[in-house]
């Protein structure tokens, strides 16, 4: 059970929701390679798979279970017998099993999914838990499509299933259709109306439809939650899950929100790379944190700003995510004050007058050109100065 | 002046904001028809450039001026009179012209990249506004940095540059630093305290260094900004800026929030990849709304539950952002109910023995081959038809 308040868990779902992903799926000894990447990036949970879903499936999460030892390994189930035997086998060798149950919780889902009422959908939620505590002692229990159900009949599910012995409930916006107010406000109301609400940990996992899953799972932290559900690079089903490295650093730069993890966040980079090669997923260049223009200064004004002080325009140390350091670039839109700066690093002081007339040149090809590189610069400079010996 | 209280306006800013990403840096004919496709799609402004910066970038202005005729046509300044003629000179053609103007508003830039005191930068703001109000009747000013700004002074700056001639004050949140109700509460402590701030409208600018750029402009127009600046695919600076595809989406599919633009969000897809090509900004296939895999359900659980009833794992219609259909993609995590959905499809009504056979052959071709297509199916079905033929 949780004893530090302010530790915030992070559950891994890239092996799972991640790579149930169009063009994601990976064989057995890459779900390993990656598994051991997030151990060593130090996250508390590794959801390593669906066990009845396929033959391939159920290896892999056989496979995590040996070759990982600190995070729990976690296997999906729904909420039946069979789904919860094949996750019990598939679990046999992992030192922490956590077997992950759940049904739909809203109206529409427990309707036009499952074609049955909320006092038989209860009833099937409770017995699933009950029969999988039977074999493992941490049992994680998700109330899908929990963004769309109705709050009373959701703090009554959490109840019961924390009753039967789950140890986590998992809160999930299944359809990413919740605002970060209304996500945290159900989120707070569990937290106010289910009586046995400590003795499980409420976990937050959204998907980022209307591109707020991290905002919404930050949201959930700040009123009660304490594991997120999330994965590297924000990949996952349609628009994708809470991205691991975007919800950490929130963590990380806001001190005052007096939240932790135990996430290394110098393997960012590293293990974003790792996951996008092997999971043919490309990472935009814009993407937060990971992405390769994250850390690049481009315009006049920010690389003026940036060089003169560089806590201006820079809230991340681009060190503290594995990246080498801040990039400035030269284009068009770059001031004098950065093509001053390339201009000695590559070995050029020049005086005003002639500084002014490189960075003439300098416009124009960038207008041309777009992206200019070291050999420009050194062209333009020895152009200008040459000019001058003449 | 602002006449429906309920309206949100779109300040796009994927040609200044967006195009000085390295990279990103476009010819004028390409900016025209980036504009024209901006305009079409309905935004109310269309930042342009900055002039001063580049020959290219002033003669970008003036052709997009002469070019579209709908929206609002903005230019970038810095708060001095060279940078302002110059955007005047830019602007001649504009049918609604409109100047940006402004100046650090945190102490962090006052002190470290302007080396000056509160009273000098608020000089300094009244007047780049009480020069530009000569030559153009609309003026934006943005206050850099606002995000960690003091919001005593922020106001004070706010309140002085809108009696200077102000239309528009910008707070924007500079390096991506703020949080959802942080930022919301500078908003609503703008709106609160500063008396002319009626006569002018409030615009949110957000990074997305912490993935929250989305999240806070919503927070900034919940509690009163009714200006969002944008780009299209979240382009920008670093991490990039507010996606105008997620914000104005958020906007359409939450009702009960009563604001509305004027977007036509059938244009999305369109102009999306109109601007990833251009500007060589690859979009990832889990990016909300705009991403190749946004409307893609690929888990069996998902699946089978989007084949019973669309609204249980679809919030939004594809063909309201100009995606033809749903995917219902086939991998190892599909369940029996998207590969008969399928089969049917390509004209195969198969009984259960028969479906469960092509199942079970199905799963093992997956886990080998990843996605399976139209082709594949076929040959499972024909496969297992023949051998009872024989």
């Amino acid at each position: 059970m949780l004893h530090d308040p302010n530790r915030v868990y992070i559950f891994d779902t890239t092996l799972r929701d991640g790579e149930q992903v169009p063009g994601c799926q990976l064989a057995t000894p890459e779900k390993v390679e990656i598994a051991k990447a997030l151990e060593a990036l130090g996250v508390d949970v590794i959801e390593a798979g669906f066990p009845i879903s396929s033959p391939g499936d159920f290896q892999s999460v056989v496979e995590l279970s040996k070759a990982v030892s600190e995070p729990v390994i976690c296997a999906l189930t729904r909420a039946n017998k069979g789904d919860i035997d094949a996750a019990v086998a598939a679990l046999k060798f992992a030192k922490r099993p956590r077997i992950h149950t759940g049904i739909g919780s809203s109206d529409m889902h427990i309707k036009y999914k499952f074609n049955s009422t909320r006092e038989d959908i209860l009833a099937r939620a409770v017995e699933a838990v009950k029969y999988a505590k039977q074999f493992v002692e941490d049992i994680e229990f998700y109330a899908e499509d929990a963004g769309r159900a109705d709050n009373v009949f959701l703090a009554q599910m959490v109840e019961a299933v924390i009753a039967a012995g789950a140890t986590v409930v998992n809160i999930p916006d299944t359809n990413g259709y919740c605002l970060p107010e209304l996500y945290g406000s159900k989120i707070r109301f569990l937290k106010e109306n289910v009586k046995n609400i400590d003795q499980a940990i409420i976990s937050v996992h959204c998907h980022n439809d209307l591109g707020l899953a991290t905002a919404n799972s930050l949201s959930g932290i700040i009123n009660g939650a304490r594991q997120v559900e999330c994965t590297i690079n924000g990949i996952g089903e349609r628009a994708g899950n809470t991205a691991l490295e975007e919800v950490t650093m929130i963590l990380k730069t806001h001190h005052d929100l007096n939240l932790h993890t135990n996430i290394n966040s110098k393997h960012f980079r590293q293990i974003s790379d790792m996951v996008s090669s092997m999971m043919r997923m490309p990472v935009q260049p814009n993407k937060a944190i990971v992405g390769q223009n994250a850390f690049a200064h481009s315009s006049g004004i920010h690389q003026d700003g940036f060089l003169k002080h560089r806590e201006n325009y820079e809230i991340i140390k681009p060190e503290d995510v594995g990246v080498g350091s801040a990039d400035i670039v030269l284009t068009a839109r770059s001031g004098r004050h950065a093509l001053k700066h390339h201009l000695e690093r590559l070995g050029h002081e020049l005086d005003k007058a002639n500084l002014d007339l490189v960075y003439e040149r300098f416009l124009i090809l960038a207008d041309e050109k777009g992206r200019i590189n070291d050999e420009d610069v050194l062209f333009l400079a020895n152009e200008v100065l040459k000019a001058q010996v003449q």
